[in-house]
């Protein structure tokens, strides 16, 4: 009897990693997380989590025709190679020839946001959206953008760094080295770090969110973060003429909050054209390994078979 | 007897037209230049110079089997239709109904910088280059960008609008009504702009930049240019990560003048990243109908005769 085809799944975060069986139909039928191990432990930690899953899937007498895992950082997807991560403190890792040798599973490798994007356009707020922008605001910002239907990953797998388009001329200093990109202002980190040095309190971000309306300062380092947010967003219109923007990541808890004053300032900043509808993200931080499961399928011949994904079966399932 | 195929280019600028009769070899065997007429008058005069650009074609007993044009503005490259080009006057115009119509033509329409990126991948300095941006800085500033070897073009054609990103939060007015756009600083109108306003002296922008070296006021203004060139180059390749930079247009001109400050600060605001070569255009303001020819050709269902185009056909033939 010829057993059904599944694929594994895995999203490599700087803190946690998230996995899953996902079955050709588009059904999660196991999700798990992990915490994610320093860098030395990192992929044999991947490389277990990989064979957990397989053993799972067995169990559920599935055949594993291949596996996805996503990663932060500069990708070459072509060779599989993660070329430079910075928060897994990766550069020049062969991460594709690795897992699949220790696995013998037919692995594909990509980039978490760009592949957050893949999932959000198959199933989520971009779906049937030729081009768009998803921007991913968390402790850092990153950006999938898609054009024609098709990710711009750019010569070397470092497209899409839209945390550190510099904003602000002589601006403040970035981790990154440069100074007023981005993130240093509309970030969770920048958002936190700011309302520190504004304040003297260190507040994690969402605790910075949580208070605006109440808190002048959380207001005020808010308020900027949203100004230059929206600039950012009026290059990305300007450079790329997205159909929609779509937003991610821990600022999307913020909901109005975000939403308003980044729509009255994306259309006040483009003066002779429409802006495009902003959006939030529909699968959370889910994308990225709903994104990876999908690059697995098309990897093993099977992509198909995402036409039939439908959104309910993971905005309904366990989360990892 | 079968007649040779050829095909016919327009590049309709703000100020002058530019055509040709191309062969299917990439021989242009005739070009011309007119005067550009006021926008009521621009399409009766583009078909009668697609006329008599027909008649030069058939007394050479070639067979015209397609026309490009291209123009400025934002170009709806499904339907023909211009949606919206400032300098030409134009809106929701369907240029390419309206030339077919009137001359019998299979006509395709095209973006006339797109076009020119299109020109320079195929005989110039993107040769072979998959992922690049071509900025051209002429009166104003656009770019064509390239991602894996497909132009990008947007969800409404109005990709590439690199002259008004944001650059300077409250920076200088715009034409286009904003503040602080990148072509405010740098480009042939910005240029003589800042120079007139910082010395009371009227001057096109080729003498400031010939005054270079010589007039501090020229260097103070050509230096804030190259500032913020080179920061929407910064922009440009953290978005987009492009193998190679070229530049087009009046300010190519400056030569070193342009490059060195360009690259040295594009290298500086990448921090953890290598800068992408930036090189100057190689076809110039030829760029624009050599690619409308090569439009033409694909439209005719020729595209594979542009495997034999070489430079030396058009790099040394006679100019419009």
């Amino acid at each position: 009897m010829t057993r059904s085809p599944a694929v594994l799944a895995i999203d490599v975060g700087g803190t946690s990693m998230k996995g899953a069986v996902v079955t050709r139909a588009g059904r999660p039928v196991h999700v798990d997380r992990w915490p994610t191990l320093p860098a030395e432990d990192t992929v044999s930690a991947i490389v277990g989590h990989l064979r957990s899953l397989l053993l799972v899937a067995q169990d559920l007498d599935l055949e594993v025709v291949a596996a996805g895992v996503v990663t932060p950082g500069m990708i070459d997807e072509a060779s599989g190679t993660v070329v430079y991560a910075s928060n897994l403190d990766w550069r020049d890792l062969p991460l594709r020839a690795l897992l699949t040798e220790a696995t013998g599973l037919p692995v594909v490798t990509g980039h978490d946001v760009r592949t957050a994007g893949l999932a959000e356009q198959l199933l989520g707020a971009a779906r049937g959206v030729e081009d768009f922008a998803l921007v991913t605001i968390g402790t850092g910002v990153a950006a999938a953008l898609v054009t024609d239907g098709r990710p711009v990953t750019g010569a070397g797998g470092a497209a899409g760094e839209f945390g550190h388009i510099p904003m602000v001329p002589g601006g403040e200093l970035c981790t990154c080295g440069q100074f007023g990109c981005l993130e240093v202002y509309a970030s969770g980190a920048g958002l936190a770090r700011r309302y520190l040095a504004r304040t003297g309190v260190a507040l994690p971000a969402e605790d910075v969110v949580a208070r605006l309306g109440a808190d002048p300062d959380a207001d005020q380092v808010w308020a900027e973060a949203m100004q230059v947010l929206a600039q950012g967003l009026v290059t990305a219109t300007l450079l790329l003429d997205p159909t929609t923007i779509v937003l991610g990541g821990g600022f999307t808890a913020a909901g109005d909050a975000l939403l308003s004053p980044v729509r009255a300032q994306l259309a006040a900043g483009l003066a002779w054209r429409a802006a495009p509808p902003v959006r939030v993200a529909e699968l959370g931080s889910e994308a990225g390994w709903i994104g990876a499961a999908a690059l697995a399928l098309r990897h093993a011949g099977l992509g198909d078979a995402l036409r039939s994904w439908t959104p309910g079966a993971f905005i309904g399932a366990p989360t990892p």
